[in-house]
């Protein structure tokens, strides 16, 4: 019945691309430079505007794709008005928000460019302005003779001495990621902008509407958006939040159709997806499915749990974990799903046949096999390591330890010149550090932290010991003793906890507050653990690179382009709004429809829709929203576009490129698709455009930003 | 979104039915010779057979379609073959199967005739041949003077006294079953047949595949279809089973299409439904709603949960009681699919607006207004009685004081002349009794009966004091000393409890059994519960007539036949092949397909898929059976015909009356419809013809009979 991944599957068959009906090109994120190789697929499923305009990050639509740092976002006018999703910007909502302004639920439109408040000292808005293929820079000095740690360290230190040069102009941020797992590096330079500002959120009635119950479901009648604004200095370059700095002038930005689409129509998706699976092994896919993943599960389960008991009956206490509980459950969904996925469909079989036809194919055209041996090897010695990992990971599951092991680690590095410091504990990370730590505040009460980790422990003394690090039990606290850690620390308080930030080495050394002594005690295991991934990564970017490189040889044999494996770098996807079937007899979507909201609304969280929106669907208020298929205005759909966690808030784009929705989801079904992509059943969930302005006309009387926008309305 | 009742919907909003795209024409079990009033719209959806020939029960296609006796089934060939259900045949199969020949899951087929085995001393199957308007005959005699009881009485009577002269030819079963509540009776007489032999069964890895878990669920995968076939003395009458009878030659039988139906197709469905309640007063609504079904709700639910305690970790109780928890449990997924309908939507509310319609019509139709009052008044007493009624049900529910309420009953009945007698304790129906006497060996056990005793004693102490029946506490045993009456009783054997029969009252006020005593001392307040029901019905059987006679007077001033409730009798439903949306961004059906089977397939009861099935499928040995558009087999598939309970086994039969599949159950979303039909969401789910005959072929190889019945096989 159901289809396999296009690209692998495909190929097994032998069957050709062009004019097949199975040619489902939905598969893949794509970089932009891409593009032109799939001009064929693009036209062929109506996209309009030409692949190469596509590929250039100089040009319209790309110009005005926008990240916000785990989350993607458009611009939408020329003085940087970006939508994104109100789960991206829902750290915003909800630090503006008081008991007697509450944002939250009441929803916050600013009628004026002065009353757009500030998103937060954290809010981030990053423009990829230059890509730059550095492989070779990266590479440079790796001679045969280095060591798994050596390779690695060798590479960290190439990318930092990148990065450093890139940055030289504190305008910009600057990445080297790298693609098909160390075949490729790009330098990326954004400009960051710094100075982010809330300028409109509905209610989270509309909003969250759904809430948990909803999420990763279809169907869906989430209002998931928002939008901000970036503001920079008067020369217009990035900077600190200050009420001097006037809005961005993008360069470019999205025309909002408000035509909307239907069933079959080609989309585009942009946006900036963060990880994904798809050219693991099946021995990687079989320890996930049968070890890591059903490990992650029980302890997320476990963790929400003594959470959920420990601030049970205390309102605040529950508000203050309530992001921590949703993140958890969020993971814990995603994973379930995959494990729902991995049962509903042997993956790893699928897999076992392409890699016995790839390996017949290597075979065929390379004398010298040692490669897969050796791939083999070092998966195998990734896989043991991640099981160690996971020990210590659950052994040190405290927001004070960890908060002290970041500050006693930043104190050691900090004795050494900035380019030989630890990526992620240099000089440009320590404004992140900084607010992390900070930010703990909000979301950490001693009592519940107490009892996580009390659990934690209890649980890592349950799991097999073999695969602990070794000689960490010595070290860790007994479960019973965790209590008197947590009376005794003062990390606990803000400022206490801010005042380690200065502190050297030798002053950690002498502390007596329990979790410094703890972070210092526990030091030396974490570096070997570090250090051993390092081993092991390093093994990884010498072998993997090699197999990607066979894979794509093999792949173009085929005349077929291969994309990297999602890295939270700029990508496009493209596909068609398409329904779906998760069962036999059964039909999901495309889409869903204003009268569902009044169908789903109950009156108890999730399920409160506003009474003016629900008014407005009752009056049957459609105005120009109105689908003519449909007979009333959508609300969310589906479509076939590859996307993962990291697209939420990318931009849906029509075959003209111009905005038609939000991407915020996807359905249950389609959670494996991080490892494998299933054509037939996995679908991405977006908000529709004429929700979007129907909400922002009929409900929150967003006039100033629907004039500001640029809306093509449908001919009469 | 959804749309109302089409009946009473489309009179409020003054709809013309002629043309209009809203004239869903799919609600009504129509009497028979009521079609020729319903022309126009039979026409309109497709019907190509005239209505005039489907109102006469003495010509093709109504002679083919007879009783079970709660089940419908239609004659497939000349030799008196007959489809029905497997569910329809359990109870045949079940009986002829042992340890060795396990028939319920290996499926029987019969080769030859002589191969075709009993399906049991009380099946019957009834060929309805003559319909009587006899309302002038049961009414003569009624003087306004009476009472409710004497009128009841009276009724029940003349009603007896039909049935005497009708039944004078032992060939026959006859039955006056009033039809709108008391406006109308008809007589029914029915060719009774005794020797009825089980012919053909799949194994119930087909025949109930999905077994509780999908009952009442779509997407459905159950080949529900036996059959089984009429045989009569060589005189070509009814007779007792005997070796020497032969095959009743059916006057008439259904042409089998192989071709099947597609999405939007008419069908037309015949058979007795059971009952249903869509004349209800708004104030009756609220009751089900409100009292009666969220008692029966949790009363079925206890019983569930003592029978599975009582019967845990015993594999031969669990079987003997399994038919038992089916039973109960199809009752509570009912009633609670009845409670979860009212949830969804507020039927009570919409028939206020259609009451308060009819009301101000009747106001300016009539002169006197107390028809309306005193209707109100019988209805409430009615309702109170109902609750009472019930908790002596709660009371009384012990299969062993059951049998001796019946026997003693049976036994004074008997001392009266036969014409004097209850109806149900006359001579006719002494051999009914006697089987049900006897078959409770097979669902009962003594200590489970016990438990569920002293559980329902335990509930009955916990009910409302002011609505239990006068004086009934102190009659009843308390749960604690249940334990010694089921010791001490001799009931629970069978040859014991059966030579009760014949004896007369005198034993039974004699008799040391606890049982018997129980009987006897509880059958006062049984007799003053059964008086003042006749009372009550009495009057509803002298008010409703008159509110009944009002309403169709109000349809036919707008053009509209009216429908009487189901009774049980002979009734025709049209309607169409259609999908439907349970909620918005979902829809549903119309077909499901043979790879539904092997997605469901997990080897776990009750979703194991015989071998030679999955095979077929895997194979794609799809033959002539195979649907264009779905590219496979269908299995089951959606109509919007009006069904309820006792319509299992009807025939669905295509536009020109051939056999193109068997109904046997509704949607979840349908369970409302026996109070209120919601065309938009009521959906009636049938086996497909196609995969019928494809089991046949495929998988069970019953080329015989096959070859016995018509089949049009599509051109090539």
């Amino acid at each position: 019945m159901l289809k396999q991944s296009y690209a692998w599957s495909l190929a097994l068959a032998g069957l050709s691309l062009a004019g097949s009906p199975l040619a489902l090109a939905d598969e893949g994120q794509w970089q932009p430079h891409q593009l032109p190789q799939l001009k064929a697929e693009l036209k062929r499923i109506g996209i309009a505007i030409p692949a190469e305009k596509l590929a250039d990050l100089s040009r319209h639509p790309m110009t005005a794709i926008v990240s916000l740092g785990g989350c993607s976002a458009s611009f939408v006018s020329p003085s940087g008005l970006a939508v994104t999703n109100h789960h991206c910007a829902y750290g915003a909502v909800q630090r503006n928000s008081t008991a007697e302004k509450n944002y939250i639920s009441d929803g916050f439109l600013a009628k004026t460019r002065a009353e757009e408040l500030p998103a937060g000292p954290d809010s981030r808005m990053y423009i990829t302005d230059k890509v730059e293929n550095v492989t070779a820079r990266v590479m440079q000095g790796i001679t045969p003779a280095m060591s798994g740690k050596q390779r690695h360290e060798h590479v960290e230190d190439r990318i930092k001495a990148l990065i450093t040069e890139c940055e030289q102009d504190k305008a910009y941020r600057c990445s080297v990621p790298s693609f098909h797992r160390g075949l490729e590096y790009y330098r990326i330079r954004q400009m960051m902008i710094r100075d982010v500002r809330l300028v409109y959120a509905p209610s989270d009635k509309i909003g969250n509407f759904g809430g948990e119950v909803d999420n990763f479901e279809w169907p869906r009648h989430t209002g998931d958006f928002s939008f901000l604004r970036a503001y920079v200095g008067k020369d217009g370059r990035p900077a600190d939040p200050s009420p001097d700095n006037v809005p961005y002038q993008s360069r470019d930005f999205l025309v909002v159709s408000a035509q909307g689409l239907k069933n079959g129509d080609a989309i585009l998706l942009a946006g900036y997806p963060g990880t994904t699976s798809r050219y693991k092994l099946p021995a990687e896919i079989r320890f996930a499915r049968d070890v890591s993943y059903p490990a992650r599960v029980a302890d997320y389960q476990s963790d929400l749990s003594v959470i959920a008991a420990a601030t049970s009956g205390n309102a605040s206490a529950e508000v203050r974990y309530a992001s921590v509980v949703k993140s958890i459950n969020n993971r814990l969904k995603k994973t379930e799903g995959l494990l729902a996925g991995f049962a509903r469909k042997d993956i790893a079989a699928i897999r076992d046949a392409q890699d016995a036809q790839f390996r017949q194919w290597y075979a065929q055209n390379r004398s010298d096999t040692s490669l897969l041996k050796e791939l083999d090897a070092v998966i195998a010695s990734d896989m043991a390591l991640t099981e160690e990992e996971f020990a210590w990971s659950v052994a040190t599951n405290s927001d004070l330890l960890k908060s002290a092991r970041t500050l006693y680690r930043l104190a050691l590095e900090s004795s050494k010149p900035d380019t030989e410091r630890k990526a992620g504990f240099q000089q440009r990370d320590v404004s992140f550090i900084t607010a992390r730590l900070n930010r703990l505040e909000q979301s950490f009460l001693p009592n519940v932290d107490q009892a996580r980790y009390t659990a934690s422990l209890q649980r890592y003394n349950q799991t097999d010991a073999r695969l602990r690090p070794r000689g960490l039990d010595l070290l860790l606290p007994t479960p019973e003793s965790v209590v008197a850690l947590y009376r005794q620390s003062e990390l606990g308080n803000t400022a206490k906890r801010l005042a380690w930030l200065n502190k050297d080495a030798s002053a950690f050394l002498q502390s007596d507050d329990p979790f410094i002594q703890l972070a210092v005690k526990l030091h030396d295991t974490g570096m070997s653990l570090e250090d051993r991934r390092k081993e092991v990564d390093g093994n990884l970017e010498r072998v993997i690179p090699q197999y990607m490189q066979a894979v794509i040889d093999w792949k173009k044999s085929q005349g077929k382009p291969v994309y990297p494996d999602a890295n939270s770098t700029l990508r496009v996807t493209y596909g068609t709004v398409a329904p779906y079937s998760p069962r036999d007899g059964i039909s999901k979507g495309p889409f869903t429809t204003v009268e569902g909201i009044a169908e789903k609304h109950t009156g108890k969280a999730p399920f409160i829709a506003p009474d003016n929106l629900l008014t407005a669907i009752r009056e049957k208020r459609y105005g120009v929203f109105k689908d003519a298929a449909l007979g009333t205005v959508p609300v969310d759909f589906l479509s076939t576009a590859d996307t993962t966690g990291g697209n939420s808030g990318s931009a849906v784009l029509n075959k003209n490129g111009e905005l038609a929705g939000l991407n915020f989801d996807s359905t249950y079904e389609s959670i494996t698709k991080d490892w494998y992509f299933d054509s037939a059943i996995t679908r991405a969930i977006h908000v529709d455009i004429r929700y979007m302005l129907w909400v922002m006309k009929e409900v929150d009387h967003a006039d100033n930003l629907l004039k500001e926008m640029q809306i093509r309305y449908p001919a009469k």
